[in-house]
């Protein structure tokens, strides 16, 4: 599959890299290793994201920088490779500027229901994160490619998609490439996990204790609950960004089988869709309100207010839920 | 290693292993896939355990039952073997049958500074876990006997021991391992990590939002401390079990060294220290009010009251830490 890309990307001179936006570790790891490759192979290389990247992932932005798409460095790019998405819109501006001039666009992602009018696609669903598949560039032309910074970039995206190797995505295969890049890069897990994870400010931890104070069971306990409101960022002086990773919490608890995060926070209702049964699937229950993602994590936007959309977003997903008799 | 042990394990018809008090995914893990192990190769077998097992590893006891050591039960092993503890005393009752009535033990264990007084020891200071030691008593013998309960009980351990894969303990050897036993046993991840880890009651989130509104930090943002009283335990409706893991959160705190939660519950404080830095050694930390562990995971008691319990323990700490200029 990559033998076709790596061909592709040789003949050109400067390839511009784009991550999508709101981006998170899978694709800056992602973009950072794939940039490494380009630069290994004589290949000029851009990163581009119209976004900042997360505080947590700016040490990976050290090993190659992550920049806003400027038209002049645009201009000078051969051809673009896009990852972790597979829509034009997953990549902001890139949407507008490929029309303006267009260019071949590789695109690696993992997500389903590829868009396919680009040049050259490798969607693989059953992959856990694109970081796993970006590790095949190197394994197919020249894995000594792989130092310790590639490992360590690659290394955050299959963690980070995975929640921390834990999900129904990692295969024996996974952790064969988790293994390879421990050993390639010549780290321990903890050096990339701590900087991941364990990078919680104070006052994150603060809005994260008043955030599970919300939790809440619907459907006999099938369906868990968490809310943030703008009033709570306000309260502990933090951001949307700060709610990073909330989901897990109800998800944690015990016997259910879809968890959601909602976050009213300005316009609309923004909401994280979890499932841990193979009864639910959340890609379904996201598209009827025009969102969607996987089956087991989904992500759609109501117009709010807050406590209508928790009502209506429980009415569709216990559609799903085998019912329950009542007394 | 094993193939010794091994040996020595076929000679007997009845065989009891223990796990060590206060039990965890480790020492179950090992315990029952060690008698499944013996169970496959015609030996008779028991699981001993002065305590019960926690509810987020009862399904566990489902592959292989772990019962309280009787004495009726005792008298009928042959040998014992002891798992994930290097001391008599870790073992409970287990330290005074043994001497009414001596029976050859083995101990396979993972801790530091071991006990010499064991008839045959595999004591692996760098090993991620007794799990995956006890993965080669399969892999030296017949890995085919790897089933699925052996698979998920010996990945429970590796789990539950590394933080899910993400200290500085997990090797390239241990993803293998990891691998190894997805592949063999046919499971994914989730499996296990949603039994172990997203197993949590409602009160215990309440329980986790009251103590992380704790969360201090102390010598120039070092130090991380977080506490649970008994006051806290009361009105969320909780017990000690609860406060499983919770140490995890003033661990995530961006920039610190060490982190230690406080337990006030009852009989003095008892204490859960943890170090992210190689300057700091919570085991040394642990040692100067007699307790210990390892380097970067310890445990301690204090006889309180919590106020002064805090103060001492980070001054004691603090004799390991760079020292801030003040202004």
């Amino acid at each position: 599959m990559f033998e076709e890309l790596i061909q592709k990307l040789k003949q050109y001179r400067t390839v511009g890299v784009y991550s999508h936006i709101r981006p998170d570790g899978d694709c800056i790891g992602a973009q950072v290793a794939t940039c490494l490759w380009l630069k290994k192979n004589g290949i000029k290389a851009y990163a581009f994201n119209d976004d900042p990247v997360p505080l947590n992932l700016q040490w990976l932005s050290e090993y190659f920088p992550v920049r806003e798409p400027k038209e002049k460095l645009l201009r000078k790019c051969d051809a673009y490779v896009v990852l972790d998405g597979n829509s034009p819109k997953r990549f902001g501006s890139y949407s507008d500027y490929i029309q303006d001039d267009p260019k071949p666009t590789y695109m690696v992602d993992h997500h389903p229901d590829p868009h396919d009018g680009f040049d050259f696609s490798i969607s693989v669903e059953k992959a856990s994160s694109t970081c796993e598949l970006i590790f095949h560039l190197f394994l197919q032309n020249d894995v000594t490619q792989v130092d310790e910074q590639v490992a360590k970039a690659l290394y955050t995206g299959i963690l980070t998609d995975t929640g921390s190797l834990q999900y129904d995505s990692v295969t024996p295969e996974t952790m064969n490439i988790a293994s390879e890049l421990l050993r390639l890069g010549q780290f321990r897990p903890n050096e990339v996990a701590e900087k991941v994870f364990s990078n919680k400010s104070l006052n994150q931890l603060h809005l994260l204790s008043r955030a599970m104070g919300t939790i809440e069971l619907f459907e006999d306990n099938q369906i868990a609950i968490m809310y943030v409101t703008e009033e709570m960022l306000d309260e502990t002086n933090t951001t949307n960004d700060d709610c990073e990773g909330f989901v897990a919490y109800p998800l944690s608890v015990r016997g259910i089988k879809a968890a959601i995060l909602f976050k009213a926070l300005g316009d609309g209702v923004k909401m994280s869709l979890r499932s841990k049964s193979d009864e639910v699937d959340v890609n379904k229950w996201a598209r009827e309100i025009g969102g969607g993602g996987h089956k087991k994590a989904s992500g759609a936007w109501h117009p709010g207010p807050l406590e209508e959309t928790i009502k209506e977003i429980v009415e569709i997903g216990s559609k799903q839920l085998v019912s329950v008799d009542k007394p």
